[in-house]
């Protein structure tokens, strides 16, 4: 038997009756994840719990790397057991990092082994876990649904096929599955690559020559994206930049499609303009904005010469302004066009400036429109959850706060929530039992409900 | 009966037995906070507890707007009881907040009703309340009376009319009113109505066309505060700025006073020179500067247009330096007049840079000189209190602090020196009861008694 | 009997087990210090215990000039005893202050005196301890012998006389003792006595007339310093600069060598380059690099004419970039000459930054090759320790770190060691207590022996 008891988390008598009464129950709604929607369509089953577990999972490369493993057996060609024996081993030595906990929790959750992942166990767990996948004919449904996660919400950039959200849907999964809109590719203007996304975009748009076509076709796609259900927006950023003025973009835009590099400040102003642009016509469409801020990629060269993008490479970025980001708010703000936007922020000293600052921007009628994104990425885990919740209540109104979602790329990630779920729980029920709040647990029970599930649908389905 | 207890915060009997042995009763010396001393001399009995409690109050506000609640029943013109109702509701949910507290706190401690604040209570709570004041006749002079306090600085501009305070003590109130000298809007030069706020000061210093002429009235003005009994002054900055020249600072007050607009550049020098100026001055006239840092202000337009300066539309700014702090404090210190120091700053991941910083500046012979202010504004919560604690703590010497002042427009928030003394108390009797200091109750509550009371009069008034 | 007891900081049965059982008696590898190893060889005994606690101490000193005490009983004429009792009675009032135990803990460590500190007790201390330090006859090797120290780096410039380490070989005292490499001092070209230092460098290598001459002069002493023992490296900056190219570099240095001064900005160039200069030799000479950052110098002119370097004049900046400290690692990658590298920060906000960037540098085969240094100076007390653990916890792998040191210029520091230990211990034992982590104790202790001693001798020693 392994560590993790059904108490996880959950310090209190108080807290516990609010988790099991209220907020385990609830269905999930992973309003961003990164699920590919194909797999999801496909839906074929999994051949190991390597696959499921190591594929694709760099939050899981860098542990191993931080161990001196060779590269070879964490994205090379090491057999899928030896793979996943060398992780078994280092993490058992991973104390206090996320992945200690939740990869435990995954195996008893979704493989019924209750094993304690080391180094001695790692075998007979690779083949107890791979004859359950066997014995039980895992694949992306069985897990989502045995997840109970109601609805998800994938990120697509403007010029992936949305053919595949209508096929999911004939397949009467118990799950809705939607895209939310991205268009990242076409405002990272300084990527090698760029000219070849937009030549993607012309493919179903048209010829796109001036900054005036890329407008008509980003708008055209974000139609097509509302048809298909969307209802949510994404837009990452390293940091918020100035807003200037069309021309200034139009003549960046054009210096770019003739294939000139362009310099820092350049691509920035660009940046600055879209963001504008885009946040403008998610406002016009009634769409909610995902604002990703603070992401430093791609810092070795040498790795990302090796793997590319998303292989564990990325850091946490000091560069934010909170000047800018107010600035971007309120000039959408005077133009009655800014979105629902949920700001998520890496860098955890930002926590305060940008609670205060989205209070400053909240609109008559809408509940909860500003709202402070939860821990994502490296905070989230135990002490970042705990963090965002304390700098949302001191300073804003938690109860019509969104909740958690997974920004995931594995169908594994779903026990996250509960993760969160035992936090927010554990959380309320201290301040209960230690006379900081209300006694009254069913009425707490309620606002529990809604963080944990009801405040989302509300949000961003209408519902 | 609702969930504050009288232990509340007291998480150990040594914190217990230090609050109410040593913290409960000791006298309040507000040392800042922006009460109207017209109010206090009028002394006019309040109509309802609408008034005292959500007038001018943006803190509540700001929780109401993030739930969606419309302005109207807001600052607008719905009926008091339909505002007060309102907010009830809203407070009722945001757990975690400390007006959840707080509100509660008042409540019980100035109208004497425990019902717990929720929409179920609200009709009740107002009627029980406006009962009571009617009953009680509560004024200003019997709301602070009542919380003990002994002494109370106002914050006034150098135009204000100093006749007040001289009528004030001829009430016999038993609490002392002066006070402090604040130059803001003489700084803050870019503002719109600029050399509206000079007129003001001209009608009383007469004609000011240079620079010179500015600090010549800035120091008669300094004077007229000393002979009221000011020893305090207040500046409040975004971010301290590089000192220049007087003949740079001298030339944009030219510009400006001729009508014309500043750059941002202009406007930082200005302020850079007119710090220096002013700390300069205040060390020479022995007067005590409470340096306020790091409030970004007016964030949304459409909410200034429509409400005006100190709605609820300012945030925490990321913009300070503590290099240009160092030499700020270097050049006073240089020219043997930095002043007593009191820094407050509204941005948490500054606090171990500035307790260090304020460090290399302490002075022979003075107790606590350079001071790390209180947790104040956005941070005047449990978390933000405790974290100042901490910081002080463990880079400083915490036996001088002049602690806690409510920074507050409202005559109900004494209790907020409660509220520290109990945080106070509890750190203190957390680290004695694991054995990390001194058992000795007697000597750590005299430390106590400092802290909350005498070290502040000593600092402030000498006694 | 004072307040210490020996579960200090030990809140739980599983930690006292991890302490007493795994960490307590490990041996000391104190990696980075500032000890004297001409004291070590001298080893002459010590006249009294002022002088061995506050002479040179500038933390303690800071503590009472905060309370006003006068330079005078401080640093200046006053009598060894008096500043001992001042000392003291200041200190019994640094509720929570990191000297407010370490000052005990040394008491009763290395003088056998439990006595609690303050001013009643200060002169039967100052007596009792006296009287054990001449009957003991205390040395430089007793001290470091008692706290059972297998080995400790002192830190060394280029210029330094390295013959002191063969005579402290031939002594055959219990414990190792090399020195680690540090340029700073031919680093900071603008100091106003750079070009002294330089003819330092040149009376043994020679004259330095080009950056060349520098170089050959610099990679000389590294091979001399590696000669008597030295696998470590140092380096501490301000913030990271950019790197600039050896041209450019070169010009900045003949300006200087020439006798003029240097702007801001051309000291910084010259300091990244020099920076990429030394640490592509050290990953060349297979040494570690000790980056220090953050720490903000010499704030008070006044202080520093006073007392020079190195009196309790020093702050934490807010200057430091993760974009140029990625820039630095990337290139030295990119040359595959990235060396071994622990990054102290002394800025708390910045752990999440530097956790995410170190662990995209890992290396394969290397155990722990990036290293999030331990609490390091103003963060060297228990909050400090408790974030950077979490930190590194959360976003790292735990396992591999090569835990504490004391970078202490005091014979008294080595209780810091234990200190971390119980922090350490405590951490993982509330994990294990709570059900965050295995309940395998002996399994944890091995992995806290790797933390305490084991990894750092791996790491830096290569046994």
């Amino acid at each position: 038997m392994s560590f993790i008891n059904k108490d996880l988390l959950l310090s209190n008598e108080t807290a516990k009756r609010l988790y099991f009464g209220f907020a385990k129950d609830m269905p999930i709604f992973d309003y961003h994840c990164h699920l590919s929607e194909k797999q999801i369509l496909e839906n074929k089953p999994f051949d190991n719990v390597c696959q499921i577990w190591l594929y694709g999972d760099h939050y899981k490369w860098r542990l191993m790397r931080a161990a001196g493993v060779s590269e070879e057996k964490i994205t090379g060609n090491a057999s899928d057991e030896e793979k996943f024996i060398t992780y078994c081993s280092v993490l058992s030595k991973c104390f206090g990092n996320p992945l200690y906990q939740w990869s435990q929790v995954e195996l008893e959750t979704f493989f019924k082994c209750d094993l304690e992942i080391n180094e001695k166990n790692a075998k007979e767990i690779y083949k107890r876990c791979n004859a359950y996948i066997k014995e039980n004919n895992i694949t992306p449904q069985k897990l989502i649904e045995e997840s109970n996660v109601a609805a998800l919400f994938t990120t697509n950039e403007v010029f992936d096929d949305l053919s595949t959200f209508g096929k999911i849907k004939e397949k009467g999964y118990k799950f809705k599955v939607a895209p939310a809109f991205r268009a990242d590719k076409i405002m990272n203007i300084e990527a090698t690559r760029y000219n070849e996304f937009i030549g993607w975009l012309e493919a179903i748009e048209g010829p796109i020559k001036t900054l005036d076509d890329l407008e008509k076709a980003i708008l055209s796609r974000l139609k097509a994206f509302k048809e298909v259900g969307s209802t949510a927006t994404d837009i990452a950023l390293v940091s918020v930049q100035d807003i200037v003025s069309k021309e200034e973009a139009a003549k960046i835009f054009a210096k770019r499609r003739s294939g000139e590099e362009l310099t820092e400040e350049e691509a920035n102003q660009f940046k600055g303009y879209m963001t504008y642009f885009l946040m403008w016509n998610y406002a016009e469409n009634d769409m909610a904005t995902e604002l990703h801020l603070g992401a430093m990629r791609n810092n070795s060269t040498r790795l990302f010469n090796r793997l590319g993008l998303d292989c564990g490479n990325d850091s946490i970025s000091d560069e934010n302004s909170t000047k800018k980001m107010a600035r971007l708010f309120d000039a959408l703000d005077k133009d009655k066009h800014l979105p629902k936007t949920i700001v998520f922020c890496l860098n955890p000293k930002m926590n305060e400036e940008i609670v205060t600052l989205i209070n400053c921007f909240q609109e008559e009628g809408v509940f909860g429109k500003m709202q402070f994104g939860p821990a994502w990425w490296f905070l989230d885990q135990e002490n970042g959850m705990r963090e965002q919740l304390k700098a949302l209540a001191l300073n804003g109104n938690i109860s019509t706060f969104v909740g958690m979602l997974t920004d995931s790329r594995s169908f594994l990630s779903y026990p996250r929530h509960q993760y969160f779920r035992r936090i927010l729980c554990d959380y309320f029920g201290s301040m209960m039992e230690s006379g900081r709040m209300t006694k009254d647990e069913a009425f707490v029970g309620e606002i529990v409900k809604d963080i944990c599930y009801r405040n989302a649908v509300k949000y961003l389905l209408g519902e």
